[in-house]
């Protein structure tokens, strides 16, 4: 089955597709859907259709079988808490239009799948994910992160069993 | 020209549509997209996939020519923020995705254009959208913020020229 990850932010969206299959993982693609802040009116606006066109068009391509988009944490700034609410809104939204259920972890979660702990740093989720993916081209920092949470919410769904009835929905 | 004002929030979020000619503001429509918590996995993305599509309904019915949203107040609670946010990037796509120009005023922009003064308090701007819309139903607090920022953005267009520019595009 296809899992989709999904690194939220709204310059810089990162998303991994894997394929799995009992504990075998193997890469399908991964990129940036990248949308840059202009000066017209309605720009926000404008940057969040651009990321749905593209994240449709990731799921359109790749067909994935069930998604998972990062528990944002929520820092002290406020702006910027908002602004990627916003990017994460679209991230949600996408994979839920095409009738998948959407999965949602804490990065400490991700990090503790991926590396073992819930502290580790970025470069070791970086390196990790390469370690289960080796000689795949990964496309930047959000990317590997958006692997690392496919990663996560495949282990998380085989250890629950939900990825059997996934599956099912799958095939049914 | 059709004018659409959105106020959003997850749970409700409220809409109003005015048609402007000249000085003259009429009310078309005005209504709230409720979106309610379950308790199943990818709630959130479900709930997000509900919103969308009522909005997107709302613009395919009453057809406005421009839209404007709230500017989110960023208050201190980082969770609602984030909450916040993510329903405000599906108030911000949908009249994107319709190829609209989305504005975005703060709240006290709003109660200085529709009350006269900036820390207007809420029963004011109801009952100035009342008095700007008489006789009209209104379908509850979030509908009547969504008429005030349909008003405001009426009036700012109007001021700055844009209504022209805006009637223009939707005429060409």
């Amino acid at each position: 089955m296809r899992v989709l990850g999904i690194d939220p932010g709204l310059r810089n969206l990162g998303w991994g597709v894997i394929e799995v299959s009992g504990t075998r993982i193997v890469h399908i693609a991964n990129g940036i859907c990248h949308s840059t802040p202009g000066t017209g009116d309605g720009d926000l606006a404008q940057r969040l259709c651009s990321l749905h066109s593209q994240l449709t068009e990731v799921l359109r391509t790749h067909a994935p079988d069930t998604a998972a988009v990062e528990h944002t944490f929520v820092n002290k700034d406020a702006v910027a808490t908002l602004k990627l609410g916003q990017a994460r809104g679209i991230a949600l939204l996408v994979p839920a239009q095409f009738g998948l259920t959407v999965g949602e972890y804490a990065p400490n979660a991700v990090k503790k799948t991926v590396v073992g702990v819930g502290h580790a740093a970025k470069v070791q989720v970086d390196h990790m994910v390469r370690l289960h993916l080796p000689g795949v081209k990964i496309a930047g920092p959000d990317a590997a992160d958006a692997l690392a949470i496919a990663i996560c919410h495949a282990h998380h769904c085989q250890s629950s069993g939900r990825l059997e009835a996934a599956l099912r929905r799958a095939a049914g």
